[in-house]
């Protein structure tokens, strides 16, 4: 099969531009082309991490998981870390025998740089599946990068990252714990494909707070579930996915933390989470052919689960997805995605709301209903769908998806042939 | 919102015609136009079944099923049948309490016409969602379809219970018990959109067979399993779903049963069995924007719950359904839908051919693996994809699924603006 590289514009839903991000104290990044993507275009990044850093982490589920995914999956056990090399242009997967082979040479290269243990050293890879990943142009890119080392090179990362996504993504913000100031930044690849093969989300947060591994891998489960596994694009899982979280330790100012349920971290769990769902709103936004972005609320259901289980029944619902692309306030098709999620609900009392307006409740359109406002609605570019389903109990959850437009089909079909 | 009516060609996938279908003893059918649809355009049919007609019956799992499900539902519970309503254009779904007056309305006005109580008469509904129906139309027409009948419209009633179809579906088979041939006649609409609202499927069944209606039941809910719950379009669940199994008794001349493993109906099982897949393959064949037909069958898993999971899981992926409209044999993505079903597998194991052919196995890509007579049969209309998972076991299922088109966008987000 001929390859047929395509340059796809930026998102329309894409942020103004890439964020200021300062530099996060124990953490140095570079980045660059190995060539594994063609035309010289960057495709790796090395981070290296200051010796007191901790870290977790978050996988896909998928049963056909990566080999990086199994290397940092069982890397995570040791809770520190060194070292990160994420590259684009290859995913590793479904690749036999030589998909450790791979990971371990980069590995030890790594370690080899910055004398450390492997089993510090964490790996990331999207592209293709099932062909083998020429890792030997890892190995050697490593020693020009690890010369190259800057505390600012957020882009440059994010750059390095991207697949077909259309935007680097990044995110910062400052963080107190007790009066001290700690920094949080991320930087995030979303849902692309590259040549063809594989959607794959990638995000790397970091901080220079100094936490036990326990705290951060709790922090970290709490965050991910309200931004990275609140959000869906086409309803596909990769094999590949990864959330990773290193603190540094390079603060030595505010006191030690031995419970991520300590009130000591309140505003640092806030700053965490809005870095983490910052990042996810940019993966949707940057979701293949994304015309619309959609803010998914679910009220009133049994449980938060069940309220999450319904917002995914719409948030992937190809009809609620069409609809909205045709900017068509189509709420049958909400009420039929509520009704196959298999959650309970009480029929004579859902409530749907568009853009904030009423447009059915107690189980029936609303008689005299002026459609304009909302038709005014779905012409924007964010939409806003609000479920009550009338279970009387105080379940609710909120996710993020976009539209399905031909855009998708354009990226997902016609890719090669 | 202004109604933009389309007239969609015919599918490329479409049989080259309707089948004969000869009558079945004690069904009688009519088809007009009533007045929901526009243009006087048929949209009604009314079937007298005889007086000793038995009934089974499976319905949408939709929590928010429809009201003449409903309705069907309890009137199951008889097992007896005199006669069916089934109106296009007007799904009555989610209408309030007036929706069930609907129901009994129409039941009603049915009851009157053939003499019966109206706990016999059966209805089915599928249009747009919310809007109340007009029964009144219904009503109205019933008389003149009385007189009407005939034991051949079969062709007619199936144009009358199309949406968006592009084509009427019927499948016809003669089966023999005990040396009696006996008929199976069955009609069926698929996932089409109706102004704009609502993919619905629907199936009737008649035979003249004289079965009790628990026998009746078991053999519907079995063959279902095979053909109708082993299609998908978009995984999107009607609120009308209804698939009705009608057993007139007209043939007298067959020993009675009273247990559906009887092997005296063993080739009844199986003719009945293809008329259900025929219509169910039909209802793939039409689907919105579909131009391929395609087979997933699993092999090698653990129980053939698992493997039907994992074929859905392959036939629901828009990154499958959209690579196969490219005509890309991209097995990646099946391996990536394989991991993300959640069922047990064997990735060193996994082993996938398309049409036929190894594309991949023990774990990984096929060394100098010759991809010309892949690619050759990418660009006919039906694509088969086995799968064996490798947990050694005997878990196994067939699926069927169409493509993911530009005109699947076509027709769901350009409909109504």
């Amino acid at each position: 099969m001929s390859s047929k590289p395509t340059e796809t514009a930026t998102s329309p839903l894409a942020p103004r531009s890439f964020p200021e991000m300062p530099g996060v104290e124990g953490v140095l990044l570079a980045a660059g082309a190995c060539g594994l993507k063609k035309n010289d275009k960057s495709d790796l990044m090395f981070v290296e991490l200051a010796k007191e850093t901790t870290v977790a982490g978050v996988f896909t589920q998928s049963l056909t998981a990566s080999a990086p995914v199994q290397w940092s999956r069982k890397a995570l056990k040791g809770g520190q870390a060194r070292g990160l090399v994420v590259n684009s242009a290859g995913a590793n997967v479904f690749t036999g025998p030589q998909g450790m082979e791979a990971v371990e040479g980069t590995v030890e290269a790594a370690a080899d740089q910055l004398s450390c243990r492997p089993s510090k050293i964490f790996v990331a890879s999207t592209g293709v599946i099932g062909e083998p990943l020429a890792f030997e142009k890892i190995v050697s890119a490593l020693p020009g990068l690890n010369s190259d080392f800057s505390p600012l090179a957020w882009k440059g990362s994010a750059e390095a990252i991207m697949t077909t996504d259309t935007f680097p993504k990044g995110a910062s913000r400052k963080a107190d714990i007790g009066g001290v100031d700690v920094m949080i930044n991320g930087i995030a690849k979303g849902s692309g494909m590259i040549h063809p093969n594989m959607a794959t989300m990638l995000a790397f947060v970091f901080t220079d707070a100094a936490l036990p591994a326990s705290v951060l891998q709790t922090l970290l489960a709490e965050s991910v579930e309200t931004s990275f596994n609140a959000i869906t694009i086409d309803s596909d899982t990769s094999t590949s996915d990864t959330v990773l979280l290193f603190a540094t330790g390079s603060c030595q100012n505010h006191r030690p933390f031995t419970n991520a349920e300590d009130a000591g971290l309140d505003d640092f769990k806030d700053k965490l989470s809005q870095v983490m769902t910052d990042l996810a709103h940019q993966v949707v936004r940057d979701g293949e052919g994304a015309s619309k972005f959609i803010t998914v609320s679910i009220g009133g259901a049994e449980t938060d689960a069940a309220a999450k289980a319904i917002a995914f029944s719409i948030a992937n619902s190809p009809l609620v997805k069409t609809a909205i692309a045709g900017e068509d306030a189509n709420w049958g098709r909400i009420v039929m995605a509520v009704g196959k999620a298999g959650e309970k609900v009480d029929v004579d009392h859902l409530a749907i709301t568009i853009g904030g307006i009423p447009v059915a409740q107690k189980g029936g359109a609303i008689p005299g209903f002026d459609e304009t406002p909302v038709a005014e609605h779905m012409k924007g570019q964010d939409i806003t769908i609000a479920v009550e389903v009338g279970t009387g109990d105080n379940g609710k959850a909120t996710v993020w998806t976009c539209d399905l437009t031909h855009g998708y089909i354009d990226i997902n079909a016609d890719y090669r042939s």
